[in-house]
């Protein structure tokens, strides 16, 4: 796969997510060769996928190309391929592209949708991972509607205007909101023969309250900001099936939709290779030690969430959300430049920033430390904590003004439907 | 397709490209039910494609929905659909969503790509005439670059590295002019192990010149441009084949290589139903008269691009650019506005406001009345008239944006490989 020969060691990065971009970033003065394998050429900022898949953000104001990251490292390599398998023994991987031996090996590949072994919902519900995956949700949203505005069958209207969420995690209550902005903003001015009211966003949640990993006061006034714009939430409602036509649900509810997404669980995308006892089965994630070791392994480490790393605070592993991958990186790296110094290694330490989700315009939540913030200025915070996070000073000015556009204008203007191409 | 059925006249437009958006919005205040059909859900600003296919803009600057241009227009419907053919004795269209009838039909369904009937080059090359294909040649271009930096094979890269672009009209060129600066500053910051030479850009022109619609003066400047930017023009040759390997040329010049682009041609793109005399079978444009009346017909009208109206300066019909479809679509709402209040038509009168293109960073050609530019004015120009052009004050400020930090920063950040979306 022509990555050069060295003697220096080679530190071999698998996925290049918040944790992965965050520790080749504090390496970049380490005397080693650092290769990063990604399936994407671009790193995804996911927490605003959801603003892709409702016409908010255009998809290159969201991603960021990882050679352009890296440009200034001396002996980075970037390989667009898939890993395949992992041999321990022989320090070896087997990627799409051929083999590669590595000195050090950091597994960041997080997470995958979780269909739960459900045929139906994986055959025929949309997932929201990735870019491509966001653009798809946008283009369906947009030619459901389209349908609508044409067919004269109000049953077939009704299917077609009808958007069912799966979970109301961040990613859940987020879309729910951003779908309740369109129909008010854009159905209302750009659809003169649809009625506001035919389109219905549902937000179907298996737990007793939405953003169950927040506090009770953000559950219960993100729910209370949802069912304001209209979202009907259905809590204590898991889903059993979708044929492609009527969401069933397991007390016998059902949704007639030509739209329903899925956003009700990941699990942990580990590389073949290393398993056995370093997996935990029901997450998917790789027993870690405080320095983000895998169990039993010298010099291969997980970060992120494909890592479980059992701590007092955070007894079933941290949350899967950017913070805890971000600062394992940093600490990963930092340790393994004092390792190759003949250093001792640090444990990790998690600073909990908080955490916070959008709802729509004006209405945000957010646990900061004992604080807990709900309305204008949580979404101002919101906004602040995005825009800094965001990778790019040409992707934060971008994403800036269309924020700022669209909040003076209720407008969504990315709204493209892409199609895979077709020739002439 | 549920339009409303209404007394008032129904005017029906195919196609929203330059020509039929400036008919619509110049119609604003018609007593007449307006319905527009289009295959996409936006308007394509076609003249900045380019850019979208070598990285400097995302796609959604350069698109608009189309409904959101006549939002304030009252009985205005959009229909996302295709229409099929055109009864002109019984005042009807066939479409991908049912019939409808019209009391007046505007044709403005532009050019497609002309492949002169060649199965080789119409199965392997890259055409460029919408969204969709220029994110695929983006994908494409980006894609061969990672494999070029992967393999071993040194004839392998170079035909992964070697762009060929077929047809040295405005597309063409800027297209190569794009391309070269594309190496100039993202290979050789991001591609450590690539060479810069090691990529090549050839623009293959079957005539004598580049930019043959222009004057000499622009031809021989934008050359020189060319050129110095590294580009390799090969004037007076034929492309006779292209087996997704290799290009080979009637004067039997062969070009290994994966990305061939193919932007040597286009035909007008005339709708079934409305043929035999009324149509040019040579470049499948309509007959129109000065009222862009389709030859035969009293409520068919064509216009821009598949329109041939022959007058003293164009004996051959207007240029296939914007203007003659923006100065048309003007003249002939005007008219109908006329027709309907009783009074007569006026004939259309073309406007030339002159002609540009633009090869790369401050190297422009612009022959604008008799006066001839070329350079870092003309590149100002070029720019100004486009932002100008732009519809939409959002895609304006973030084109510009874009263009000042790829000025700047010698980027070109839309660096997105998307490829057909494949499910979890």
């Amino acid at each position: 796969m022509n990555i050069p020969t060295t003697d220096k060691p080679r530190i071999v990065v698998i996925g290049g997510g918040f944790a992965g971009i965050s520790f080749i970033r504090n390496l970049k003065k380490v005397n080693a060769q650092v290769v990063l394998f990604d399936r994407h050429n671009y790193h995804t900022f996911q927490p605003l996928l959801y603003q892709v898949s409702t016409a908010g953000l255009e998809p290159d104001s969201i991603a960021y190309p990882l050679r352009k990251i890296f440009r200034k490292h001396k002996d980075f390599h970037f390989r667009l391929a898939e890993v395949e398998a992992i041999d321990p023994e022989k320090k070896q991987l087997t990627t799409s592209i051929g083999p590669l031996s590595f000195d050090y090996l950091v597994i960041a590949t997080g997470t995958r949708t979780n269909f739960f072994g459900n045929e139906s919902i994986k055959t025929h519900s949309m997932p929201m991972k990735t870019v491509p995956q966001a653009l798809n949700i946008r283009s369906l949203m947009l030619q459901n509607i389209e349908k609508a505005d044409i067919t004269d069958d109000p049953e077939e209207r009704r299917s077609l205007l009808n958007f069912v969420i799966a979970g109301a995690g961040p990613t859940g209550v987020e879309l729910a909101g951003a779908l309740a902005e369109f129909r008010k903003s854009i159905l209302k001015n750009d659809y003169p023969l649809i009625e506001t009211n035919d389109m219905q966003v549902h937000l179907v949640e298996g737990s007793s309250r939405v953003l169950s990993p927040m506090s009770e006061h953000a559950s219960k006034k993100a729910q209370k900001f949802l069912e304001g714009m209209g979202v009907i939430v259905h809590l204590n409602t898991m889903v059993k099936s979708y044929d492609g036509n009527t969401v069933v649900t397991a007390d016998g509810k059902l949704f007639k939709t030509a739209t329903f997404i899925w956003a009700a669980g990941v699990t942990g995308a580990p590389v073949q290779g290393i398993d056995g006892n370093a997996l935990v089965a029901r997450q998917n994630r790789y027993k870690v030690d405080s320095f983000n070791q895998i169990e039993g392994f010298q010099n291969i480490f997980a970060l992120g969430d494909v890592a479980l790393m059992k701590t007092h605070a955070f007894p079933n592993g941290h949350p899967q959300v950017a913070q805890p991958a971000i600062q394992q990186g940093r600490r990963l790296a930092l340790n393994i430049i004092r390792e190759l110094a003949g250093k001792e290694m640090k444990p990790f330490k998690y600073t909990d920033k908080g955490t916070m989700a959008t709802i729509g315009r004006n209405r945000a939540v957010a646990d900061i430390k004992n604080m807990r913030f709900a309305g204008t200025f949580a979404w101002f915070l919101w906004m602040v904590v995005h825009l800094f996070f965001l990778i790019g000073f040409r992707n934060r000015v971008v994403t800036f003004f269309n924020w700022t556009y669209n909040y003076i204008n209720y407008d969504k203007a990315a709204r493209l439907i892409i199609r895979p191409f077709k020739k002439a």
